[in-house]
């Protein structure tokens, strides 16, 4: 099997078109706020505003869980799926385990003094943004195997959880962590007040989102699918036993890869699917195909001023993270998927605004 | 990647040496009676004679949920998992799996119709249990993927449940389902009552023990971890998406590749682990090397007027079936697991006998 690190399936363009918005690379200052993960003030999806998108969501779960529904699900069966980069939380100017990656390169190159005058890391260390815009994928994927694997799963546990208490986003000067936007969090919370168990299924990297995820969306490990590398078994000199993350790649979970990963992960078809990109589309085609009520929905970025817009609704047109395409537009439309848009439907889109 | 079909971890002695033992090719006739799922009459752990094995259960247990205990465990991170050919049901004399892919192989044939007179399926249709006996590991491999691969997901499940429904054990002439241990599926109740989520890790088919899980174990299919294969996404002519299981390896999950995928499907160690063989040494070992209370128990078949009878108690020797080697014995001393006598722990051992 030809090496491959988790979230190479990352777009070059992506990383690249991004870098120029990037901070200095450095760890940031500031202590993580309590999580964002509370019910919203004014009641159910209070930071939603009444039309189409808040209201499928409310239909959808009326019909499920009410006995008398011809939709009724058994509770054991309420499996509700969301991509999260661009739909969970802010996936511009880069997705957040691509800045991680870069910013653990001098810590990696501290420990293996030999990558210190080797490419791409003396790049990397150098700052300088247009010899980094010129590196390659294959650039990319050593960075990420630098960075993602080679050390045990305690190691890297705890690495991106120091990282993500400390790293702030360049636009808002805040954690990731007060990143995820609260109308979102209101619906994970809104599901699972109704027995819906609530899965992550991402193109980000498995390891790297659930470091956070308890603490952000209040969703555990073991209910995040994402693309995922081997491990290996080891044992220490003192007999203990190890587990060594490594460059090989099982599960690239986007486009096809998310049905697959829910089959291979969660075993069953879901009844509710978000996303914001075509990486999400069959996800959303798969669940779609279910019999009974099930509900689509994608996030569409049209609010340039509160957040970013991009996609048919402009801007931003040199980057491909978050890809709305027309052809996604128009699967949407004819297959009644509901699309939320995020000037209009959201009254808040961070906590921190409320 | 060489293709590579789920449950070909498993040893063609023990497939073979089985082989004797077994009914005619047929389904069998019985209707299913409703799951062994149930609380024990007469309290907790009521299949459980009084010992160091009941005992150590009960102290883990209260060692985990006491607030006041050094070895208190949050609810949400209260992990256990369960081997289950040999640990959670009888595995002699052939792996149930086996017995359905085996079985499968006429209702194959009738389907592709050059497979009649291609080898191995023309022995295997041939009944001939001396030419049966001297199938290759390849030709094995190729029954497994005839019969567990090339299908949807959803086929499959049908296929298996359907199966599962009226097959039969040659020796007590009931369904497999119930022939899972009394003692414990009072384990997991206990457990489950304590705020554990439980979980099968098993080297059989991850999609093949799912079918039945809920029904046998009261364990949802998102919960059963085991050997898997990948899955194809595709389309049919009406559009419609459907996924296509292939004859690819994605996870081996027996001896160091059951913490490993422990790991990539549940995301963090757990706190206790049963098992019964040298399959279940690393999942052990790896439970065992966490902080705080871990329990960690081997169900030993030493019972051969009831059950069966192998691994250093002696009995069965032309079998590879649930391994129970010798050094696995020593290990066991040496690290203080538990080793459950299934003739002097267990009152009874299957619920029909209650």
């Amino acid at each position: 099997m030809k090496p491959i690190v988790p979230c190479s399936g990352i777009s070059r363009r992506a990383l690249l078109s991004a870098l120029a918005l990037l901070p200095v690379l450095s760890g940031t200052l500031l202590p993580t706020p309590s999580p964002a993960q509370t019910a919203a003030p004014g009641g159910l999806l209070a930071s939603w505003n009444d039309g189409p998108a808040k209201q499928a969501i409310v239909d959808f779960v009326r019909a499920t869980i009410d006995r008398a529904s011809p939709s009724y699900v058994f509770p054991e069966d309420r499996i509700a799926v969301f991509d999260q980069d661009g739909t969970l939380w802010v996936e511009h100017p880069m997705y957040t385990q691509v800045v991680y990656c870069l910013e653990r390169v001098p810590a990696v190159v501290e420990k293996r003094l030999e990558l210190r005058n080797a490419q791409p890391f003396k790049t990397v260390l150098s700052g300088n943004r247009e010899a980094m815009a010129r590196l390659t994928m294959r650039d990319l994927e050593k960075i990420l195997a630098a960075t993602l694997t080679g050390m045990t799963v305690e190691e890297f546990n705890a690495e991106a959880k120091k990282w993500m208490e400390t790293a702030q986003h360049p636009r808002w000067n805040r954690p990731y962590t007060e990143l995820a936007y609260q109308p979102m969090l209101e619906v994970l919370r809104y599901l699972r007040d109704n027995a819906y168990k609530t899965y992550i299924v991402t193109g980000g990297g498995q390891d790297f989102v659930r470091v956070y995820a308890q603490q952000v969306y209040g969703i555990p490990p073991e209910q995040v699918v994402g693309t995922a590398g081997g491990t290996k078994y080891g044992y220490a000199k003192d007999g203990n036993p190890f587990l060594t993350k490594e460059p090989k790649l099982l599960l690239n979970d986007n486009n096809a890869g998310k049905p697959e990963g829910i089959h291979l992960m969660i075993g069953r078809r879901p009844y509710a699917a978000f996303g914001n990109s075509t990486g999400d589309r069959q996800m959303l085609e798969w669940t779609g195909a279910g019999a009974g009520a099930r509900l689509k929905m994608l996030v569409y970025h049209d609010d340039k001023d509160r957040e970013y817009a991009y996609g048919p609704a402009g801007g931003l047109p040199d980057t491909k993270v978050g890809t709305f395409s027309d052809s996604l537009m128009t699967e949407a439309k004819s297959k009644g998927w509901t699309v939320i848009s995020m000037k209009n439907d959201w009254k808040h889109i961070f906590a921190f605004e409320g």
